[in-house]
Parts: structure tokens; sequence; C-alpha cells
């Protein structure tokens, strides 16, 4: 499997995908439509958040038994806690794509982010809806990453080549994050789109299985936004038979898949609000998954830790505070600890014990962009790794400015 | 019942406290013992971090079946991640203290709070209880609750006069907080006692109820100490029949225990890191208790939230994500958000529907030091509170500084 950097949602075979300027947002464009050819099948996950918006009520609707072949996006306006009114816009802009596209407004998936609590600019987002589909054809490639940002300070996207038994799939992303300011929380939206042959029921399980281990192992502040989803479109313009689960095939599917939405990930948690550096946290030695998962959420969402990273202290203290925090499956005495960075890997506690005279070197681990911390609790076979970001001032001050 | 700002400790009949500065802190006293009569009871509820601190895990011992008179707590160094060294440095706390006292060691709970993953100065230690043990007849009230303290802005004591059915029994308590740079963790202690005749089984029933609506419902930074306890004790020196569950009498000693307690988690919650506001968030209208207390929480703990009440923004979209985002039976169309203090009285959210034209009232709601949310779910009869404070760039700035 490769990852090509500078490769695109279209430059997967069967998909075109356009992003304008409709101008709800000050500058840059906002306004994403992501098209497969006829045939194609979809799934999606989404906020488990009470006050889900409309957008997001409306592709739970559209998405179930996976006939979709198209994704359409707005930015700077969440269409979120917008009642009736905003059920009707977010169907409005699936009928408005599927009308260009020539398909059934219920092929079409609706996302939105932006402020909530507003009524949608409608006006603009369908003239913005048209302009896409009149120049769904002359994209370049980069136009849909950028617009489904908002505040993120760089649009976010990766490519992968899939090869296996002969056989060459694609899967490419694009993401926004949570570097956001004004539109009040951070919403995750990740669009995927591959050629590989798979069922609508395999696509849904396995987007299931690479979000588990991936967007839904970032923390930014803990919060969960009323918008966040996660789609997936497949062609099957690769023409070969349709994958079947359990066969190296799929498998090689799903590590495409999930490295993808892996480095989405990683790329949103780096560039969470005020964030000056991306931590990475990895659990090994858990009784199990579910104990795993739980230990490097903790780790990774702990203010204190989190500040911590942001003073570049090597302070295990709060790092074993967060993973005995969560009720999992946890020996003090076999639980050791370690930092790693391209500056290198200092060991700090080893089977509960501090190791002595090692601060200075492990906090000289921490300066790097990118840093990762080690749990290893020694108990069993179960890992998960977890994303995260330093808490800055920035933050504060970003969250802080009167915004409603 | 009333509470009465200028008594102490040492004013509930039958018990002395005293505090000494033994020089394990730079400055301020950091020795305590805090003892009652012979026949004395005693009740705790302590960390459920895996990686409790040695005297907990004493503490934990010793408090079995409640026949205990006695604390001995010690700032400045929190025994935490210390091994067998520190079982025993524990111990001998507890075994120091029973010699001048008289009673058994198992009869003295013992509490650390303070930097972690260093040994103890045992010989300040010793000789701080010694000096306690020497002057605990001449302690004139606010020795022990300054004792306790870290880097809490300001000591925390709180006393209560219970009145009824023509008795009269008094609660008094202190508490140290969240306000810690140097210890690197949020450790929470607080210490209760009473003369009213309370068994110890009921004592611990009574505890722990108090307990659930208040010190567990305080919410600095999400994390969870290794080194939390929560801890009273009972003389019986009132002199009365003992108090009997369901009767008056045992339900005003526990609105006695129970409003001390929540004045120290109040004081401590406005006491955390950085903090600039005190945030009190009440649900009402839960269909259940546990969903009241984990939206209460949820919202309190919230970054966005804390963030936004920090920049005064009435920002009630943050309140409903964080509303929505743990999971409790919530109908989005029936909540209605209110924001309260000294200040007014502002709704802002109305069965699901935002109040147009509010936004500027209810920012001036939000500028006094205490702010309330007020979050009515319309389901049900329960209802309970939480408290938490703002998150300012002082408190990233504060944890961030190189402390290991």
């Amino acid at each position: 499997m490769a990852l090509l950097a500078d490769k695109h949602l279209v430059d997967v075979p069967g998909f075109r995908a356009q992003g304008v300027w409709a101008q709800i947002k000050k500058k840059s464009r906002d306004v994403v439509l992501v098209v497969g050819p006829p045939g194609t099948v979809g799934a999606a996950v989404f906020t488990q958040n009470a006050f889900a918006a409309a957008p997001v009520l409306v592709s739970r609707e559209h998405v179930k038994g996976g006939d979709v072949r198209a994704i359409v996006c707005n930015a700077g306006n969440a269409n979120a806690c917008t009642g009736e009114q905003g059920l009707k816009d977010a169907r409005a802009m699936a009928e408005r794509a599927a009308r260009h596209l020539g398909c059934k407004p219920r092929q079409v998936l609706v996302c939105s982010t932006g402020i909530i609590g507003r009524p949608m600019p409608m006006e603009k987002v369908l003239a913005g809806i048209d302009a896409c589909a009149k120049e769904l054809d002359s994209a370049e490639g980069p136009e849909a990453a950028e617009g489904i940002t908002t505040t993120d300070s760089h649009p976010k996207h990766a490519f992968a080549r899939v090869t296996v038994a002969g056989r060459t799939f694609h899967v490419a992303g694009i993401a926004k994050g949570a570097g956001m300011i004004h539109p009040n929380m951070a919403t995750m939206l990740a669009f995927a789109v591959t050629d590989a042959p798979v069922s609508a029921a395999d696509l849904d399980a396995q987007l299931r299985q690479a979000a588990d281990a991936t967007f839904n192992m970032i923390t930014i502040d803990g919060d969960q936004s009323t918008n966040d989803t996660c789609a997936v479109l497949a062609s099957g313009t690769e023409g070969g038979p349709r994958l079947k689960p359990g066969t190296p095939e799929m498998d090689a599917f799903q590590h495409g898949l999930r490295t993808v939405l892996r480095e989405l990930a990683r790329m949103i948690a780096g560039d969470g609000e005020g964030a000056t550096a991306l931590l990475e946290v990895r659990v090994e030695g858990a009784s199990s998954l579910q104990d795993a998962r739980a230990i490097a959420r903790a780790v990774a969402k702990s203010n204190l830790v989190k500040s911590a990273l942001h003073g570049k202290d090597p302070n295990w203290g709060r790092i074993v505070a967060a993973v005995g925090s969560c009720g999992a499956d946890v020996d003090p005495g076999r639980v050791s600890v370690r930092f790693e960075s391209s500056a290198g890997s200092v060991p700090v506690l080893r089977s509960g014990e501090p190791i002595p005279d090692v601060l200075q070197d492990a906090a000289a681990v921490l300066r790097p962009r990118e840093v990762r911390i080690l749990v290893d609790l020694n108990l069993g076979p179960h890992a998960a790794e977890a994303w995260g970001c330093d808490l800055s001032e920035e933050y504060v001050t970003f969250n802080s400015a009167y915004s409603t």
C-alpha cells in the first residue's frame, strides 16, 4: 500500500468532486459536491449527540440501504438547532443536487458545518450547488478539501493505493477538523471514496471498523458536535469481482480505508484549536480492546496531560492518573510509560517504578511537533491508539472570544 | 439550620484540631491532626483511581468497621507512586499519631497531598505530627484548614448548626482543592466532624449520600487524583439517643452534612486553577437522578462551555451540545436553558427553540463571579447540581509550566 500526497478524490476512478465559493463564508470555497457514477453505494457514521443537526437527521434516512452516490456539503452554517425549517433546507440541498445529477434526492447525503442556531442562507447554498454541478468536470483536485474547511489552518486530504492479489484499488479522503473559532463547535467531517467493488452492507461494516479505530479515537476537547459525519462512497469502478469479508482483498481494502482515515484523524488532531503539538497515545498490553481504547482516550483528553505537553513537561504522574481514572483493568505495579518522538525514545516509568534521572532527556523528546506517549499495561494482548493535541493559552483565547 | 462563618472544627463539641508548619512546604502549615474523643466513629470515601496513593490504601483498611477517631494529614508530598516504602511511611504516620493520642494506629486515617513519585520527607512529617500533638489544645480554629492547603488561594472551611426536635448538632468541615500548580494533580481532601450521635454504619451511608450530591459533582478539569479523600468523624458528644435512619433527626443531620460539603465543594470549584468564575449547573426535569447528574457534570466539565464562560459568552449551542453528548435521556424539542446570577435571570432556549434578541442580556448575566446555568429537560422529576469553573489562559500557563 502506498500513500500518495499529490492525489485527490478526483483521482479515484469514477469520482468527481468540486468546491466553490458561494459567499456563505467570508472567503474561500464553502459548497462542495462529491459524486460517484451510477451504481455507487455509500455508508456513513454520525454524531451520537442527542441534538443531531438537520443534515444528520436527513442523511441518516438517506443512507439506509446504502443506495447513495453523492454528498453535498456546505460550510459556514451548521443547520443545527434550526427546527422544521432546518429539515426542509437540508432536504432542499439533496433535491437540488439530485436534479443536477439525474438521481433521486435520497441518493444524496447532506452535511453542514459552521455556526449553529442560525437560519440557513439557502439562496447562496442552492446557487453554490448549481455552480458545483456546472463545474463538476473541471475540478483540478484540491477544491473539495478546501470547500469543507471552516477555521482549519489547512485543507486535509489523503490518498492510498492498495495492491493485493494482482488487483489495485484506491481510497481517497478529505476531512475538516476542530480548528474552529466562530462556529462554536468542533464539527468533524470526513468523506472518503473508493473504486473498490464492495456491497453496501460490507461497506457499512468496513467503515464502522475503520472509524472506531481512527475518527472515534480523536479528542480535541472532549466535546461532541451536532454535525459530525464520516461517509464513504464506493463506485466499484475497479471492475473486478466484489470483495468478500474475510478475504485478503477485503483485509487490504480495510487497511487502505483505515490508513486514509487515520491520516485524516491525525491531521485533525494536530490542527486542534490553538494546538502546537500532535499527541499520539498508544496503549499496549491491555486485557481488552475496550480497555485499551478507554485508556488511550482518557490520556489523550486529559487537560492536565495536554497542558503538560504544551509546556514540554514529561509529567508521567498526570499520565498514570489518567490511566487509572477510567475504570479499565489496570495493575499499577505493571504499568510502564515511555515518551517517543523524532528526538528519541525515553522510558519514565517501568512496572510502576519511576526511572531515576530521565526527566531532562524525556523533556527533550517532547519538543518536536509530533509526540507519542506509550503506555504498556503488561496485562494482555490488546492495543489501541488515540490522538489529541496540547492545550494552549490560544485555545482558551479563541474559545472565550464572544462569538454568539 | 444556620451556617456560621466564624466557627471552625474545634467549635464542634468534643473535637480538637491543629495544623503546624513542618517545613515540607516552603511556607505555611503543612501537617494537621484532627482528633475526636474516645468513642468517636468515622467514615470515608476515596478516589476510584487505580493508582490510589499509599495513604488511601492504608486509610481504606483503617476505616473498615468505622472504629476511627483521628485524621493525620500532610501537604507538600502526596506519597503516591511510592511503592512499598510509601505504605510503610503512611503506616508510620498513623502509628506516630496513635502513640500521642493513646489509641490504636488503625483508629487513625492518613491523608497526603502534594507532589507525586517522590519519597516522603518522613523526618519532617513525624516532627510535624509531634508538634501538632503537643499543641493540640492551643489551636485557635483556622490552623487545620490552612494546614491542608497546597496552592489553594485561601483556606476553606464551613460550619453548620442543625436544630431539630429540640436537639442541636454541629457539622464543621475543612477542604483543600484544585488550585494546584506544583503537585501536578488536583487532589481534593475534605474532613468533616460532628457531635451528632450516629453509628459507624449510618455515618458511612450518610457520607456517601452527601458526597454523591456534592464532592462527586465538582469538576475542575475532569482529572481524578490519586489521593482524593472525603472523611467524617462523629463524636456523639451531643449526648442524646443515636439518630435512626428515616427520622426527621437523621434527615436534619444529612441536610447539615450535605450543606457543609456543598459549601466546601463550591469553594473548591470556584478556586480551580486560574479560575475567575464559579459555574453552577442545575439540571431539572430529568427522567432519572443518574441522567440529571450525568448531564450536569457534562455541562460543567465541557472545555467549550468553560471557555465561553471565561469570555462571558452566552453560547447556548455549546451547552446543548454537552447536554446531548452524554447518552442521557434527552428530547431536543423540550430542552430549555437559562442563565442566572446576581445580575439577573435570562432564558436563551425554550423547548428547543432559541429565544430571539436575548444574547446581550444573557451576556450581562455572565459577568458576576458566580454564575448558574439552568437546564430544564422537561421529561421527569429528577434534578442535580454540578460545579465547575471557567477555563482561563492562566489554567494553561500554570499547568504547562515545567513542574516535574
